[in-house]
């Protein structure tokens, strides 16, 4: 009659390839049906009972405890497995002895100086510990343990950022720097696309499929699961930014995050902004707010985010030529007013707009919260659709008549806290016959006054239309730019261009957070040497790839004792 | 001394474009400042009051009353101006008065019986009742008129829409029928391109564009912006897509929003994945889920749905080889149950699949909501992290270890209701050395089982990796796929592929709401003829373009005394 037996040791701290290996091997024992061999904790707990694997012993472990439980033809048979548990313990033992190994991380660095990484896959609740170590000791850190809180995550990534060194992780999964993959990585031609990534199995889907479309990787900066999130607020993957957008060999940058904070997620893209390289960006679940907005360039996949680095390394986008008139607007004009004849275009101008600007205020918002209090009284950036039903009981359409919008174009534009002005003008059937004859005088009365208050208005216009309307679509355009106005047929186009400027003149220095110092580019160029502290395959790895490594012969200080522990670390923080 | 002076005339009505000629005539009398002709609603007087021509009479005009205000140089002057009045207003009655018009609908629609369109822009308290009229009369509609109630537009779309008829609007400002233009219209080339738009200068917009960049346009169809509130729920809308669908001529589909409700674009988008050709999206503010879901093309911008619609005719989509294998599925299988070893390739599964399947439940679920009460046990469709926190205290990584995987596998493999299983296969430095040794046999036997139980289980999986991997990803492709493994390197393909199964399989009939009559296409192929009711320039509009057109001279029913006027319309209904 088959039999489940079970033992418990306590304080016994084993690798999980090992356990995984033990389970393995009491598995293929004769006459065992199954074993499980696990810590103590309640999820593994119910694991077992959910395999059938439960007895009232295995209720009883504590986390720390090693679950050891066989499932056998019979109570002796199980009991029998039991008994080789020593024996393949031991069996185990002598195989790792034949190698040296440095007992401490220390011990290791005096061995191995030219390692910049510390590779560490310990269990989570001694991960911390020893990342903190590697700090100390000076090393950059790929934290592949998981189960390590977020405290000590940010406290550890506080400490790398004002060292300027990496802590990648927790829970990282995958690295690969400069050709040298970490951890589970893959092997990918080296190239000028970098990745950044919150998003281990999808810094590898993306890299993969570089490799895949031909293309190549300089770096993969993996950053754990957890660094877009509100509370670690994005540390490494800023620092992992910034050591792209230097790094002389990376032409392409993308960044892949599991879904982030919203706002943390908004902050990397300012932060992206900046990196003077087309970004490729594939934030898990968060919508596309546009397909490209300046040097960023929104993938709806990993697959995608791929295809699209590997295409902007074969064609770079060309730099645009002439640059914002920033310099001419006078200090305090920094709004946007824009007065629409059209509600869609209107809408369109507000979606847009929320790329460069905090809010827009409208009278026919697309966020509620932002409802103009006075649809006849602009306050800070507005849109006013002068085609809403509001404006047009018993009055022709805007697009027929200009002279409510003249009115407030001139109103506008004697705001000393205006710099930009746009105006839609849609011509067509049905439209003003010549609707720019009207217009463009009134936008140059409305430059004149601004200039003789000492400032500068920028006019922005689309013009919606077609070279067969009755107005003639180049005759429209044509009288428009000749009164300054800064036109396009595309309402995107427009919109973009006056968000630009209106970023320029409202931008605030970026705050820096925590001091942090750059991380030195040459020391992540050099070739690679690593120590690393857990899994042994991470060694192996290392030395497949020819880096030079030392495994470190580690065990739980203090024998795992939590109190022990924590005097150790303290005395040696000292 | 300046002085302000204003006349209120009762029940007067004049259409918006004589009033507007009025108020110039006014403004240009020799000593007048400025001058305001408008109906006496709140709305204008505040506009009166803002530009400084509001009086205590203005204060007391009710939204029925005609409002006269002159600012002129001195009382005199004014007063003058306002005794011109009815002298400008005797000038317009002759005027008129040369040409024949009918002065009923009834009339016109005998003087021109080819009219298939009446076009409606009258003030917006009479333009319901000439809408219910022309649909009695048998007529499409073009209801260019604002301020109409959302329940007059729901009873007309329900009418319309059980006739086979289109109401486009209220407040629909654009449309094009065949190459002519109702209302503000472009004159665009007549081409394949065809647009459903609720969002009239969205509709202008992109038809422009799209002939500027060298394409042409069969139909714009227009619905007025609040088609796709939830409320109305897309009447018109619907009724678009499907004319655009069945005409041959329409090549590619284009619809274009205001920010829609939620709901309501979703159903839409549920229609026009059956439309049987590429559809292009721009739902303003409407953040993009994906840029390519089937024949759904999600643009982010106006102007880039035309630059993908004119792609989509130059090359178009090759239709997919091979059908999916729904009818070897038994009854009652229905569900996906992704087994993952990577939390992103996971993440980003539930996030495709929303574009598939009302929820997707997961031990690391996107939305809190639908996070499962245990991850041991699948619910409905079910995605589990393998690699999550939980399952790996003291247990090595699902890359490293299948066994806890392939147990999972089994189990599901047994649930008759299960349809799909996608497992993700990650290789690379620090996985499995050759997982696919171990995860192709399990399939082979969870395969068997289900052929046992009389089902077909369809068992996808994503391999991410490259050919230079230690385990190389030809090999664990050829195991996989020797296994009966549908296969891709593309996490997103894999996806969709199984989310296109687990649509059909979850395929509900579609429900047609009211009872809706096609929309006759041959009536709208055929050269347009056009009644026009409400502003003239409509007219003209359409002569130009050598439509067929009666004008009809129309007066308020009953003088525009709302009693009377109800009373009228229900003895027409009868």
């Amino acid at each position: 009659m088959p039999a489940t037996k079970a033992e418990i040791r306590s304080g016994a701290y084993f690798d999980s390839a090992f356990l995984m290996q033990l389970q393995r091997n009491l598995a293929a024992l004769p006459g065992v049906l199954d074993a499980g061999v696990v810590m103590g904790t309640e999820g593994n707990k119910e694991l077992l009972a959910h395999i059938d694997l439960l007895s009232p012993e295995v209720e009883k472990a504590k986390p720390d405890d090693l679950v050891l439980v066989v499932r056998a033809e019979s109570e002796a048979v199980a009991a029998g497995a039991l008994g080789k548990v020593d024996e393949l313990l031991t069996k185990r033992k002598s195989a790792v002895s034949e190698e040296h190994r440095p007992q401490s991380l220390e011990t290791a660095v005096n061995d191995l100086p030219d390692a910049e990484w510390v590779l560490i896959s310990v269990a989570g609740r001694y991960a911390a510990g020893v990342a903190r170590e590697a700090l100390r000791l000076g090393k950059h850190v790929f934290l592949f343990s998981d189960n390590v809180s977020v405290d000590d995550e940010i406290s550890l990534k506080q400490i790398s950022s004002s060292k300027g060194l990496l802590v990648m992780g927790p829970d990282c999964g995958t690295a690969i720097i400069h050709g040298v993959g970490l951890g589970f990585a893959n092997k990918v031609r080296l190239g000028p696309i970098g990745v950044v990534a919150a998003a281990g199995t999808g810094l590898q889907q993306v890299t993969s499929r570089i490799h895949q479309m031909g293309g190549g990787v300089s770096y993969g900066i993996g950053t754990g699961g957890r660094d877009l999130s509100e509370k670690v607020g994005a540390i490494t993957f800023k620092q992992g930014i910034d050591v792209l957008s230097r790094d002389p060999e990376t032409a392409v940058i993308v960044l892949v995050s599991k879904p982030p904070a919203p706002r943390v997620a908004d902050e990397v893209l300012q932060v992206a902004r900046k990196a003077g390289k087309p970004v490729v960006v594939n934030f898990i679940a968060r919508p596309l707010a546009a397909r490209q907005i300046e040097n960023l360039y929104f993938a709806g996949s990993l697959d995608e985010a791929a295809q699209m680095a590997v295409e902007l390394v074969k064609n770079p986008p060309q730099a645009k030529a002439g640059s914002l008139p920033l310099e001419r607007f006078a200090p305090g004009q920094r709004y946007f007013r824009g007065l629409f004849s059209g509600g869609t275009l209107a809408y369109e101008a507000q979606y847009i707009l929320q790329g460069y600007l905090p809010r827009v205020w409208a009278n026919a918002p697309l966020n509620k919260e932002y409802k103009l209090a006075n649809s006849l009284i602009s306050q800070e950036h507005t849109i006013v659709d002068l085609g809403e039903d509001e404006f047009t009981v018993g009055r022709l359409h805007p697009m027929m008549d200009n002279e409510l919008r003249i009115r407030r174009l001139l109103e506008e534009g004697e705001d000393p806290s205006v710099a930009v002005i746009m105006l839609d003008v849609v011509i067509g059937f049905g439209s003003h016959p010549d609707p720019a004859s009207e217009l463009a005088p009134a936008v140059v009365k409305a430059k004149k006054a601004a200039e003789a208050g000492g400032r500068y208005l920028e006019v922005v216009a689309v013009v919606t239309g077609t070279g067969e309307d009755p107005q003639n679509l180049d005759h429209q355009i044509e009288q428009l730019k000749g009164a300054g106005v800064w036109v396009s047929t595309s309402n995107e186009e427009v919109v973009r261009y006056a968000g630009q400027i209106l970023q320029g003149l409202n931008a605030q220095p970026t705050p820096d957070g925590a001091a942090s110092t750059p991380v030195d580019l040459t020391g992540l160029q050099k070739p690679l040497a690593g120590i690393n502290v857990g899994l042994e395959s991470f060694s192996e790895n290392l030395k497949v790839q020819n880096v030079p490594t030392v495994q470190v012969d580690w065990r739980p200080p203090a024998g795992g004792n939590d109190r022990l522990m924590s005097i150790l670390e303290r005395m040696k923080q000292r």
